[in-house]
Formats: C-alpha cells, sequence, structure tokens
C-alpha cells in the first residue's frame, strides 16, 4: 500500500535529492466516493502538510502571514497616486479588513494576558508593544485628521509583525551583545574616518564643487555613501587630490567592514555551537539509549546530534534513497513501513542505522504518526561514535543485524511481489 | 520590600527579554517628604544606573561624550553658511566651551602626568598626542590668520577623543599585527589588479571616451571605484572589451574582498579566544571554589567562564525569569532577595546554580551591593564541567540542595503571604 | 629515461611552483616515424592530460561546456541588432546545432533511464528537468509564432547545464538548508528595515523629489537598492534629514550583510568538515596500512587526510622538488621512477615518505600508472601523526629506512652517469 | 648606560603601546668625534633598523620598492597630456633609468641561473617571468614604432614585481585550490543568475529603454554591475517588474557574495593553522629546552608557539612596560641588559618568564645582538602549558625564581643609583 506521505521529503534530505520530486503528488488523494466534511478535512490535512517545512522558518502561522502581505502590499499600492484613484474603495477594505485582523489578534492575546493577570507584563512585551503599534496609530492618525494615504503610511509598522514569536532574533541580538566591545570599536573607528576624511576633502574640494562639498553635512554624506561603498555617484571628488583621499576612504570602507564582518562570524560560531548544545541536551539525557553512558559521554554524544521537530504524517526515510543518517526518537512516534505489516517506534528507539552499518541505501519508509521530536546523527559523527564508545557501537550492530535478519526472513517467507516500486 | 533595582535587568539578560521593561520605573522613587539634598543625590544614583551600561562601551565618562557630540555638531553647523550667519554667536560660543573642556581635561591629565614624572611619556603616548592635537590646532590656526570656519575644521580631531583610552582598539590592532603578511599579500594582489586593469581600460577607452580614461590617473580613480565595488558611476566603460574587462575587475574586487575578510576572520577569532582567556584566568585562579582543582582542571574551566563587571545596586539576577546561566563572585558582593531577610554573599561564592539544576525557573532576586566581578558559566559549559569534574558537580549539587531545602523550609515557617509578584 | 609526464605537475602541488613550467613541454612527444593512428591517440591522450585538471571543476566534460559557450554566446549576439542582421544564418545553424547537441544528449539519458525503468525518476529529477527546459521551450516559442531573437532567448536556460551533475551544489544547498533559521531570521530584520526606512523616507522626501520618493514603491526601490549597498544613484535624499536617514540604512545594510557572511561561515566551516570526513573514512577503513589500529585512532586519522582523485599517467611527485606532503595509495598504482628499473606501488602502499622524514627534497619522480585515489597527509599532520601513533611512526620509518638504503645501493653499484637533470 | 636600541620596539608589542615613541631617538647616536667611515656605517646602519620592520612585509629590499614606485608614478604622470608636454625629458629620464636598474636586476638574477645551469628553470620560473615582462615589452614596443606614451604603458607590468619573491602569494593561492570545488559552484552559481536574470531583464526593459536594455551584452553588463553590487547608475530598471528583478539580484548578489566570503574565510583559517605549525615544528624540536618532551607534547607545544624572526639590535623586551608573553631562542642570541652586566642567551635559553610569572612587568631590556628567530609564548598559552606539563612547570619556575634572586641580590649589593629611568 502506498503510502501518502512517502512522497513527502523532509527538508534536510532534500538537497542531494530533487526538489520537485518532493512536492508532486498529493498527500491524501480526493477520491469522488467521499462526502464533502471528508473532502475539505483532506485538503486542510494536505495544505498543513505543504505548509509544514515552511512553519519552521519562524512564521508562526501561514494565516497570519497572508493577512500581512495582502496588508503591506496594499499600504504600498494606496501610496501610488494612479491606484489610489482607480481602487480607492478595495484598498481601502483591504487595508481596514488587515488592521481588524490584528486589531482582534492583539485583543485575544491581552485578553489571555489579562486573565493570566499578566496584563502589565503583556503590554511591556516586545509582542505587546508590536500589537500596539499595529493597531492604534493609523485610527489615531485618521482621527486627528492625517490625511488618508499618508495615515496609512503607519500600516508599515505591521512588518514588526514578522518578528513576533520569532526565536531567532534573540540569537542574533545575543550575537551582538557578545561582541559588543568589539563592535563598537569598529564603529569608533567608522566615526573617525568619516570626520577626519569628510573635514578633509571639504578642504580639499569646496572650491571646485561648491554645492556638493562646500559645507561638512555635505562632505559627511559624500563619506557615509563612500565609506559604506555604497557609491551613489551624486557627489564625487574631482581633484587628484581628492581623488587620491577618497581611494584610501574605500579601502578603509573595505577593511572596516571586513573587520566588522569577522567579528560578527566568530560570534555567531561560538553562539551557533552554545545554542545547539542547549537544545540538544535534554533530549539526550532523556533517550533510555545513552543512560548507560557517564556524564563525560553524554556531553561528547550532545556536541554530535542535531534537533529536529517534524510535524505529523511526514516522511523521515524513503526506501531506497542513499541514507548518510541515522535518527534516535526523543519525543513522538514513527512508523516503519516493513512487510507483513508496519511497525512503530517509540521515545528512545532509533532507526535508519541500516543504511549506517550497510551499503548506505534506506531499506524502508519511516514516516510520524505523531508531531515528533527528533535527534540526527550525521555518518561522520555515527562513525566517530562507534570509534569511542564500543557499548554503544556493540547496541546499534547487534539492532541492526537483527533488523536486517527479520528484512531477510520476511522477504523470504512473504514471497509475494510487492507493487511498490517508486 | 520591592527593591528598587529589580527593574534594571543587566544587559546580558535582556535579548531575551523585553527591552522596554527594564527602562520603566525608576530605580529609586523620590519621596517628597525628603530633603532637597537626598533627592539630588537620588537623582544622580538613578542617572548612574540608567548610564551603567552605557558606560562598558569605552565611553568611559558620559559627560564626555556629550561635549564631544556638542562640540562636533557645532564644528559641522558652522560650515553651513546660512547657520553661520544666523547663530554665529552660539556656535563661536559653543565651539569655545568644548575647547576650554578639552583644554582643562589635557591639563589635568598633564598635571597628573607631571607630578608623577611622567611627563615626557604622557606626551608621546596616544592619549597625549589626542590631547595635544584636539587642544591647539584650533587656537594656532586663528592666530595664523585662518579664516572662522575653516580654522574651526581642524576640531573635527576631536572626534579621535572617542578611541581615547579605549582598549578595544589594541585588540582590532592585534587582528592587523598578527596577519600583517597575508593581508599585506591581499593588498599587493590588489595593486596588481588596479593597475593593470586601469592600463588596459585606458587603452580600450581612451579614444570614445578621452575625459573619463584619457589618462592613466583616471583610469586608475575608475579601477579603484570598481575593485572596492564603490561604483560612483561617473567613469563607466562603453565599449564592448571595456565592459568584458570590467566584468572582470568587479570579480576580482569581490574574491578580493572575501580573502580580506577571511583572514580578519581567522584572525579575529583568535585573538578573542586569547583575550577572553587572558582577562578570566586570574580571577578563576582567585576563586576559592576552584583552588581544589589541579592545573589542567583550572585552564579547562577558564574557558568556559565570561568575565563581566557590575556596577553596584543592579539587578543581576530576577524571579521567575527563565535562567541560562550561573555566577561565580570574583570580586564584590550581592545580596540575595529570600524571605525572611535577605542574605549576602562574598567573594568566592556562587549563586544562580538552582535554575540551571532543577526546572530553569529563577527563585530569588540577586543584586550587587557593591561594583561587581562576576564570572558567568553558561549552561551548556555548566552541564560539561558537571560532566567531566565530578567533586565541583558534588559541592554545586550539595549547596543547590541545602538552598531549595531552606528555600521550601522558610516558605513553610514563614507562611505569610508576601506582596512581591512582579 | 626521461617520461613524458613529468612535466606535468598535479595541481595541488603547483601553487607553491611556477605555473608556466607546468604547461610547457607535452607529455607524449610526436614522432614522425609512428603512423597516424598513433599519432591521433597521442593527440587524444594529451588533449585528455592537459583537460584533467578542468575536469575537476565540475565540468564533466569538456565538449560539452564547448557547446555550452558557443550557444550561450551565439544567443547573446543574436540579440544585438546588427550582428543579427549581418550573421543571420551562421548564428541561426549555431543555435540549431546546440539545440541538437543538447536534445541528444537528453534523448539519450531518457533512453537510458527508460530502459531501467526509472523513467518517471528522472523526469522529476534536476537532471531531467535541465534537460527539458534546455530542449523544449525554444521550439515551443518557436511554434508559437514569438519572433526570433526572442524565442531564442529561451536558450538561456542552457545555462543550467553548468549545475547539472555537479556536487557542489548539493553542499552549498546543505549550507543555507543547515542554517535556515538564522537566515531567515537576517532576511526578516532586512525586510524590517527596508519597510520603515522607505516609510519614513517617502514621507521626509516625498515633496522634495515627487518623482524619486513620492510612492511607497519608489522609495521601497531606493531602500532595497541602498540597504545592499548596490547604490545605483538614481534617487538619492536631498534633505538633511533624509540624508541622516539614509546615512542609518547603509549601516544596517552592512550590518546585516555582515551577520548574514558571519552565518554563512560558520555553516561552511562545518558543512567542509563533515564533507571531508565522510568522502575519507571509507578510503581509510580499506588501507591495509590502517587496518592495525583500532576504530578511535582511525577516527583521528581520517581527519586528518585529504582525498585526490588522479587521471592516469599524471606525475604526482617531480625529483628535486620541496615536498611537504606524503601519499597513501586507496585505489590505482603508481610507479616510482628509481635505477635501474621503476618500482610499482599498488593499494595499501605509501610514498613521499623519505622528504617528510628527510631533507624535504623529493629523491623520485612517482607518475600514476592506473586512475588513482590517494590520500593525502600534509607534513603537519605527518608529524601529529608520528607523535600520537608510535606503531606506525616505527612502520614508515623503517619503510623509509630500508627505500633510503635501497637508493643509496643503487647509485653506489649503478654508478652510471644519468642524463636526467632537468 | 641607555643602549640606543632601546627605543626601537618590536612590532608585536606596539600595539598596545604608543607607536610614536617608538620612532623617536635614532638607535645610535652620530658622535661629532667619529671619522666619515664610521658615521656613514652608522648611518647605515640605523636605516637597517628602521625598515626592518618594513622588510617583514614582502618587500625584500627597500631599493626596489623605491625604484618600483618612482617608476610607475612616472609613467602614470607621463599619460596624462599636460605633464607630458611640461616634463618630458624627466619622466622619460625617470623610466628608463628604472627600466635601466629592472634590466640589471634581471641580468645579475640570469647570470646566477646561469652559473648554477638552470637557466631554463629561471626563465619558466615565475620570478623570470615577472623579469622579462619588465625588462623586454617597452623597448619592443618603441621598436615596433608604438607612440611614446603607449609604448610606456607596458611598464604597468612593473607592479608585478611587488609580488615577486612574497611568500605570501603561495599561501593565498593555496586556499583558493583548497577550495576550488566550493568556490567554483559560487562562479557557476554567479553565472546563471546572471544569464537568467539578463534575460528577464532584456524581456522586461526592452521597450522602455532600448539603449540600455535593448540587447542581451547590455543587459548582461547591468547584471554584472548589479550582482557584485557595484551600481554605477549607468543602467537603471524603470519598471515596477524590472525593479522587483532588480531587487531580487541583488540580494541573490549578496548571498552569493557572503557564501564566497565564507568559504574563504573557512579554507584560510585552515590554511593558517597548517603554515603555523609547519613553520614552528622545526624550530620547536631545536630548542634544547623542549627535548626532554615525548612527541606528543612537543605537538601540543607547536601549536601554542608563534615563530618571529627579528633583525640585529632590535630591543625584544623593554624595562618596566608590561607584558604578555615569553620568548624561546631557536636561533640567534640576545642580551640581557642586567646590572652589572649584561647578560647573552644563546639558542634554547628562555626570557621574559618573570613578567608572566610575577606582576607582569618586565624588569629588564633585552635586544638581539644577532638576526634571531625567537618563538613567542603567549600569556595564555603559557598558563596552558604550565597547567599541562609540570616538569616544564618546575624547570621555568625554579630558572625564574634564580633569576629574580640573582636580581635582587644584584640590586642589594650594586646599591649604586642608575640614571635609567625611561
Amino acid at each position: 500500500m502506498p503510502r501518502p506521505c512517502d512522497k513527502f521529503d523532509w527538508p534536510l534530505e532534500w538537497p542531494r535529492r530533487n526538489l520537485l520530486a518532493s512536492v508532486g503528488p498529493e498527500p491524501h488523494r480526493l477520491e469522488a466516493t467521499e462526502g464533502t466534511g471528508v473532502k475539505l478535512q483532506i485538503v486542510l490535512t494536505n495544505l498543513a502538510h505543504y505548509t509544514a517545512p515552511l512553519r519552521r522558518f519562524g512564521a508562526s502561522s501561514l494565516g497570519r502571514m497572508f493577512v500581512l502581505a495582502i496588508g503591506l502590499a496594499a499600504m504600498t499600492a494606496f501610496t501610488v497616486s494612479d491606484l489610489q484613484k482607480s481602487a480607492d474603495f478595495w484598498l481601502s477594505a483591504c487595508l481596514w479588513c488587515c488592521l481588524a485582523y490584528f486589531a482582534v489578534e492583539g485583543y485575544v492575546r491581552a485578553q489571555a494576558a489579562l486573565q493570566a493577570g499578566k496584563a502589565r507584563n503583556y503590554l511591556l512585551s516586545a509582542s505587546g508593544i508590536v500589537d500596539l503599534v499595529a493597531i492604534f496609530p493609523v485610527p489615531i492618525a485618521l482621527a486627528c485628521g492625517v490625511a488618508q494615504p499618508t495615515a496609512w503610511l503607519w500600516a508599515s509598522l505591521w512588518v514588526l509583525k514578522l518578528a513576533q514569536n520569532s526565536p531567532g532574533f534573540a540569537q542574533l541580538a545575543r550575537v551582538f551583545v557578545l561582541e559588543a566591545r568589539p563592535l563598537a570599536s569598529v564603529l569608533v573607528l567608522f566615526l573617525i574616518v568619516l570626520f577626519l576624511a569628510s573635514a578633509a576633502m571639504h578642504v580639499i574640494e569646496r572650491e571646485g564643487q561648491p554645492v556638493a562639498f562646500g559645507s561638512l553635512p555635505a562632505a559627511l554624506w559624500w563619506a557615509v555613501v563612500t565609506l559604506t561603498t555604497t557609491g551613489y555617484g551624486d557627489e564625487v571628488p574631482q581633484t587628484a587630490l581628492g581623488r587620491l583621499l577618497g581611494s584610501v576612504v574605500m579601502i578603509c570602507g573595505i577593511a572596516t567592514f571586513g573587520l566588522w564582518t569577522g567579528i560578527l562570524a566568530t560570534g555567531f560560531a561560538a553562539e551557533s555551537r552554545r545554542r545547539n548544545f542547549i537544545e540538544t541536551w535534554d533530549l539526550v539525557s532523556k533517550v533510555p539509549f545513552f543512560q548507560t553512558l557517564d556524564p563525560t559521554s553524554i556531553t561528547e554524544i550532545t556536541h554530535m546530534l542535531r534537533r529536529v521537530e517534524i510535524p505529523e504524517r511526514v516522511a523521515v526515510i524513503r526506501r531506497g534513497r542513499v541514507g548518510d543518517c541515522m535518527y534516535f526518537i526523543a519525543a513522538g512516534e514513527v512508523e516503519v513501513d516493513v512487510e507483513p505489516s508496519p511497525v512503530r517506534l517509540g521515545v528512545g528507539a532509533f532507526f535508519g542505522e541500516l543504511a549506517l552499518l550497510g551499503d548506505s541505501v534506506r531499506t524502508a519508509n519511516v514516516a510520524t504518526t505523531k508531531p515528533s521530536t527528533l535527534l540526527i546523527l550525521d555518518l561522520a559523527d555515527f562513525r566517530k561514535l562507534m570509534a569511542h564508545h564500543s557499548e554503544l557501537a556493540r547496541v546499534i550492530d547487534a539492532e541492526g543485524k537483527r533488523r536486517l535478519g527479520e528484512n531477510l526472513r520476511r522477504r523470504e517467507t512473504g514471497a509475494r511481489g510487492d507493487a511498490v516500486a517508486s
């Protein structure tokens, strides 16, 4: 029986495979014989399926993102005078709908906070402030008599909704905080070059180009545009000396920028290691398989594992594909599609080890039956683990051989031709 | 009793929390019943509170930075002829005041150096030179008869005051020194591409555009603007061959720049590791808690700890927040806000371990009572430490259990409702 | 006897040597006395020789790349109206030939897939889709009556052929997938700055420049051009406030970009380590020399080795050169050019260790006789290996001494002057 | 007696100190009483002193660099028609002199190669080719009747002399070779975006802007300028769709560039580690102090040390400065300036350990008496070394204590006031 979710690859596996194959046929076939209610349910399930990978990227709800996109597009279109005249009603309607949506969303959240007695916390939290600036500025501006398109410009604050509830920002902010001292030094360096270069350029070029370099603010504008290597070209030095100074400023710009990037790269590498360890640790210590290990080994293994959250009914492994990782189940449940009847594996079990021990081809389909948290062990780390922890190696090897034997026995006994070829 | 400084989070903790909450209510409430002297003192203390995080960023004194900003702004405004005419007096007054301020500052420093018999050292030090170029050029220029706005342009050197006493620059300079050889190679590569490209472009384009590419200096200007990817657009190749060459130059520019950034990133990562070790080592070896360890373990632990300087009366931990680090006191003192009476912890003590051992919620407020130096141990490193050093794990665990027991006993005996909820 | 392939250095060795020397004389001399068939064979062998390093860079077949280059060039020329008029026939012929070539290629591949019963797999694979979009759009467009040059624009899709069968893309894609979360956060940050900056700029500048900033889409265009530091200069803020905002946007652009680069650098470093381990592991475990080691040591050694594929008859080591690596033969065979007769080394043997043990000058020429896979051990890692694995050190040392002894004995006995000096 | 070279800091120490102090007084005072020959010698020695740090940066000879700079400047000036008319004779003379200088240089080198029987090697080496292209093109062009300034444009090839004999290039080239595969993938990505974007832009914008986007080559030029974020602004999309596509291209440009930089950063970090190990290893194994260690420890220590070459008579350590590293002498000799008479330390000795063991202030001046090679051990690594190798710790500690005792005894006995304060 071909399982519907087989066609849907988990994003971690598709880079090496063809992307197209993974979005081909739908996860559930709509059979004409079924009732409308069932049909609708299947459509919704399919939609949830297809958007599962999207949801990982911080967009907590696709609906919200859709409203947001519509709202921002309408707001943008509203400032174009032609569109504003021809489609005034529709754009206004769109904008008011979006505003209503955000107002309801904010109200629900505020209500929940009030009931939990945390109203003040909510108002002062990032989420609360985003809700406030999304809802109130436009009505207030309209009430104060600001003209239509201008008042709706406040709706550009809706873009902050993108960042609401996104954990990734905390991580980026942490990099900036940890590396605050060197980054501040680079900014000071930037300011010093900026001021000295623009003062010198002002002196050099003010006679030839009194408009572009006649005052220090104008020269500062040139310096910023040049030092960031933006280079609009609205103010360009003309004298030989000015051009020499300009060259130095450009090279300083690149040097400063390189330093800045280097600092952020260093900070991000450290933060990334730290976050991964923390995310994985709790899960590792809960997997029974690892509980025989001493704390030192657990620390070591934690560095090797990568955590992924997988929604319900998503294929993790597809038969016949080349595999380069194995999985431990930290939460949830998966179903292994073996003959004659599928086997379910629960928390603490592992799968996918056969491809690592043998000839690297997956021998069965594995799909989640519940939303699951898996720990991924890459081939490289798998081999290191096998090398350093002989007891784990023995357990995995024994289980692998047992499963292989079972597979063979099943294939021999259940020698009926199966149509699954894919 | 709600402690005033509770509302003030240490910058290391706020990225994950709401920024706004941390600057809401003032640290000390101004009570109307108190005298003016006391009021003034409170205002000053509050100001010191709020600017504490700012002071970390190399701005050794907020007042100085303010004077500097005023001075640079006035100098900039002075070069705009309209402003100069309308506000000549005020701008001049501003500039003279700033100059006076820097003169006094320089005088104080010189005096101190003279008394210590190190006048020559001071004059030749970076700090002394910055003082000199901040004070003397403007009066000398005015004395030499240079016109007003031009003479004051020398005040742009005041921007160097930003770098005075900033330790971050030494670090950046060290990166450049350590990686001097590869960086010099990249610069040579840059020069080679520059010269060859501009000579070729001069030959290709000089007939079509005799002004823009008619001489090698003009072509060199084009090459610098292109190779740094600034791209003013004042000189653009028009022929097919010229555009092909231009494309190659742009791609070379990106390649060179990438190499440059890569070198700086590598150098900065090494320097960052080194600095952190040196900053932390002395403190670690002084904490009694670590003195039972052998040198190898101390080296290892030093790599895990991060040092922070925290001013007086700043909340380090707030009850109810989620915690992901513990603290060792290397210098200073903190007060733990437990019932019935606060407990003070001195040098060598640790706190915040309960959240790491248990359910990650802070169980008490902790605030500094003196300017303190704390060593921060992240959750990830805490777990590695626990895994590798069983004796430390035992001590921390025992202390954690003792404190937890005390907390419970206190809550049972002192069963009066406390109003502190926040 | 001077061996022809001596003159041809393996790319891994040439950075330190002169590039020119390595492409000087041809690998096989064409002797006039030989027949035409032999001559042709020699020419082809030589061509294969010279293009061997090229083939490593993902260009699986030089012929294909040549057809592709011709096709893209013809397509590009076809859009220039002058060329189109003057060389219509030749360009059309060129394009049709290329199309025919790709059609044949696609047909062969489809045929192979059909025979293997994997037609559907092929059609949905990246390779199949590239074949489809390379072959069909142009004929379909022409059939639909689209004018000549416009229809041939679809031939720009041929550029995708460059990526067909290239393993490097999987690696780059993996970096993006692994770091998807932080990269998405950076993109969101980018969008937030974009929208807020353009709304503000629209308000600030719309009165002065109604065309450039009169609508939000126009202001968004400015914001994108500025935030990416492209800086066309077609829309430039003119007011003081606008320029201040513009400066902030430029600096935000650099900060965002630095973060982006830092994330990719971190991700790439991790992915690079992982890939190298996986590529090397299988080979290492098959080399007999390493089979005495325990798994932990094999893991360690795997990290030190780098795999290279070398075509037949290519010189790996040249006598008299300075060497800084040794080689293990994982597959294939090499011939060591020692007197009196060359020695052949097979799978599991090693060579090049003499230069690392002694005075770093290669004592013999070594060339592959079959396509071989070698594992390279750098000098730095060689010394670490010697330090940590005394048994390996003993084996390599003994073998080195034996060979050195043999070399000396040979030189003494076979004391005839050999003319090979090069 | 104040030693002359005291005033000259080794570049590794100056970032933390004032730069100015280090170039103040000259290393040798010219005494009027001495003869002219001695005076000249002193001047030359002083010059060698001051240029010593410069020579580290790949400029093997300052004189050559000077000739090169003059030559390139004259060549550049020669293309400016005004200068050419007014100073024709002088510029020509300059250029001919430089050409003569390079011809002599090339001749000397060729002669040396001939005598060593390696003429062919020399001609095919990078150095030989640079010599050839520096000497011959200009005379040949003049002989062929090319006009004066155009013929001299070939002199721009002189810039290659900068790279001659520079070891840094090999290192950069190695990074490119090692990371060739991913870099090639990025280039292919770049090409794909380039072609597809320009074909699409050509279709979108050709009606509105027939000159800028009317043909594919023009659109390709736009795509290159945009994708590299150069942004000349000579061709800018005007339609909404074109601008949307342009935005995507810019963001792709930044993404591609970030990947490129990330790859180079990763490659450079690996190469940098490798090079440092190889440079240091030979020296470490020759220092007697380390010869008691087992190979594993030597490998470990090699990673900690950094090698520097210091010319004769340069101060390595200055009394009273804060020190954060110690030195091992791998070659050469240093003189420690202690009372009553200086002590000389030879190969295998170490110095500077007192500041690391005690209060971090240098207690004596140390200067080289011969060109020396020192191995620098940073404070961070010094502490790790002390922690892991107790036997070395004991030796260094004992020697430190002995020297400290001697210092104290000397100070007590030799209680005459010494005037050296600085």
